[in-house]
């Protein structure tokens, strides 16, 4: 890698990173992209009250059960997989997992802490057996020892093969955008969240139903 | 406001507070919410090109059109609203409008900077007649001058009554997911980034496609 002449450059190589590694099926290349206890040793972190707001309502912290095979586009919401539980059950943030971090799938609920984030890595690694990210409409926007980069994530991939003599699942292709969130470590910018989720179409119903969020 | 005695106190009422003004309806709260040019002065900008990534492939920066009515629980694109353009078409990020910020509705494309953001927000709050966000499992994670928070946002909103006696359109309930990134300035935290997203459910699919992102 050759060394970027400023922080939105070094910013912008390490989001390439962590999708290329993503594309090579990478697992050690993409944990080692992602913030870890060490890097968070002075952070401050509180894992909050599973209600708060204006008007606390039903916790709705539980996750849902779901197989761990993701539907495009309409993804599955976890379950437990054959490695255990994806979500921790203690809410505490704090530990030797570097707590701080969180990641969102697309369709998917929050993770946090370096165990699910990166169980969850394996998991979709597992079922996929090409991926290409086409990165469109990048920005980046760096502020002291955080850098935010957005872009539109356009994905292709393909899932292991039927039982037969394909090579490749089917390709489908996904219209994603992603919010990058970067700190600066002495090892380089590392991944401190990741949320992704779906650009979604007028389904062209009858209803004039508005979504208010 | 009570004086919050930690920073992660601090963070929690500045997320309430941005809820809370969603709810009233209160543009100017929301408005002062969302950081600004001047909190942004020495952030370092950069717009990037449209195609970055291991794999340039098509560029997608185009906002689809679409109408100013989202339905639920699939959000309409973008379109060209009363006001005028939603996306601005200058992809630079530097400017008076405190550039740097961006925010992702659910189901929606990014919106960067303050102009397309507060838009947004007008728009929503035109189309919205009473809204309420339960947040639970939130988490707040701080680092130096940057806040990361995660919740889950259990929203029932309703939209402006059909033109009949009915003082509100039907109530309807969504899902959502949100990370929400905060900045540290001389008036209190404020927003740099929310990026909120829905949680999908199974759809009961024969097929075994999978989503591995």
């Amino acid at each position: 890698m050759t060394r970027a002449r400023t922080d939105v450059e070094q910013v912008e190589l390490a989001n390439t990173a962590f999708y290329e590694a993503l594309e090579r099926g990478d697992f050690d290349g993409v944990s080692d992209l992602w913030l870890d206890a060490a890097d968070l040793a002075d952070a401050e972190t509180y894992a909050g009250t599973p209600d708060t707001g204006a008007d606390p309502g039903a916790d709705a912290g539980t996750s849902p059960e779901v197989s761990p095979i993701i539907p495009v586009p309409v993804p599955v919401p976890l379950t437990d997989a054959d490695d255990g539980d994806l979500h921790d059950t203690d809410d505490t943030d704090h530990g030797s997992d570097g707590p701080a971090i969180s990641c969102v799938h697309p369709g998917w609920p929050v993770l946090t802490g370096r165990g699910e984030v990166l169980r969850s890595y394996a998991l979709i690694m597992a079922n996929t057996e090409y991926i290409q990210f086409f990165l469109t409409d990048l920005k980046v926007s760096v502020a002291g020892d955080t850098a935010l980069v957005t872009c539109t994530e356009n994905i292709l991939s393909g899932g292991p093969a039927p039982e037969d003599s394909e090579e490749l699942g089917p390709l489908v292709g996904q219209l994603v955008v992603a919010t990058n969130v970067f700190r600066r470590t002495p090892d380089g910018w590392k991944l401190w969240s990741h949320h992704a989720s779906p650009v979604l179409a007028d389904s062209g119903d009858d209803e004039d139903d508005e979504t208010p969020s």
